[in-house]
């Protein structure tokens, strides 16, 4: 992570904020952040995560304090990060990488980082998904449609990446990504209810409808389908599409290509947006 | 909280912390913590305090990094509790109040608190519970075994106080507190794959193995036989017991002297142990 931050519009030093500034956040892990991709200084989709994170604030109100809605307006998160990008000459107003918000405590807290060390190669040689965790979700629970700080159980599970499961043996997402697979001639991704993550590429995709002809759609997904995939990759906005050349033992060899196509895509869609 | 705090056995100035320190906590709720009472200046049970924080570190050695062990055993707490205590004229050696121990990051956070302002009327007019979360849990997840920094799911139910239920339809544990019926001559309360917390009150009664004739056991509790409950009463490190004097629409006047009277019996356990 770059020492460049910025809380509530300012810029700082990442080593000069408080503790005391985000208790909640930390003891509690009473808050909710989004990440997204840079490119040549330009958050891609910035608009869909700062809506996100706005209605995750807005359906806690009891429980977490909300930064003041001025400083989740998009041209207010362009103008911190440009003013950060210009702060740090190891940043310059050209970066690519990662940047985060995180809400906690009435504070947005805007940190960037580069990209993680295997994103080219994640691009190249895709991820295998080797395992299933059964009953990781409960169908229709709500706390997994929310980007929370309380975010151990998908971190602790990032190495391992499994499918999260719920208790009808329906697909539901990886930690930190969407899930689609290539089933019956439609790019297919589970339901909000799931549940999942309303993941910003995930929507992007099926907002587009969809791609060369197939159409992209969100249905159901019983574990006992995935041997049926043709093709499969999993969404998040670091990476926006990862294929899954192998999936729970079934070779996919589509499934580069089809990533490869989809970021395309996305790419595409994020250039007609702000 | 009182400003006085203690990392790693060195008093400091909570408002001197910096965030930098706590970030995976902060920003994954990558840590553990548990809360105490402290009597007369000294913490109750805090040997099972700190013998469930490092199980919770043990078990999760790959996603938090532990605060070295010698900072986690007893003598060193007393020492810097001590030392906060003293440091404080708002504390005092014969301070009365809340100790927290977090750990996140290779740090061991001591932070101090007053009794809640309703922490005396709990035990004297107890707390009814009115609701029941149904499938807030799955049998036999692990996660709440173990109090994380990952807190939003009970901090965010801390109100309303419903009975945590998993999918088999058995009650599991309030948020932030454990459940004990009476129920068939027993004082009940949900064994840990329910799941529940291990909370150390609730260890200690059951450790106790009964109390004035009748057995505190173990034992999975069906919402359905909740009516059918003599008494009930919940149990946390800060309250130690508290009485519910209805439960679920049923009145359990005979609650509040049980609750007392587990109190009582606490505190005597309490005498006896580190």
């Amino acid at each position: 992570m770059f020492s460049t931050v910025a809380v509530n519009g300012e810029v700082k030093r990442w080593e000069d904020l408080r503790l005391h500034d985000f208790a909640q956040g930390f003891f509690f892990g009473a808050g909710f952040f989004t990440t997204f991709r840079i490119e040549d200084g330009s958050p891609l989709f910035l608009s869909r995560h700062l809506r996100r994170l706005a209605a995750s604030l807005a359906a806690h109100t009891d429980t977490v304090r909300a930064p003041s809605p001025q400083l989740l307006e998009p041209a207010s998160v362009r103008d911190t990060l440009r003013h950060c990008l210009a702060a740090d000459p190891l940043l310059g107003p050209r970066f690519h990488g990662i940047g985060k918000l995180s809400a906690s405590d009435g504070h947005l807290l805007l940190t960037l980082r580069p990209h993680a060390p295997d994103a080219e190669r994640l691009q190249h040689e895709g991820r295998a998904i080797l395992a299933v965790e059964h009953g990781a979700y409960r169908h229709a629970e709500t706390s997994p449609n929310h980007k929370g700080l309380s975010y151990f159980r998908q971190f602790s599970r990032m190495q391992q990446l499994p499918v999260l499961a719920n208790e009808l043996a329906h697909a539901c997402e990886l930690p930190t990504a969407n899930l689609f697979v290539l089933l019956d001639g439609a790019l297919v991704t589970p339901p909000l209810d799931a549940p999942c993550l309303p993941g910003v590429i995930r929507a992007v995709l099926l907002d587009s409808g969809s791609i060369d002809g197939v159409p992209i759609v969100e249905q159901s997904l019983p574990l006992a389908r995935l041997a049926e995939a043709r093709a499969c990759v999993f969404t998040n906005a670091a990476v926006l599409a990862t294929g899954v050349p192998s999936l729970l033992g079934h070779a996919l060899p589509e499934s580069l290509s089809l990533a490869a196509r989809l970021r395309e895509h996305i790419l595409a869609m994020a250039s007609r947006e702000d």
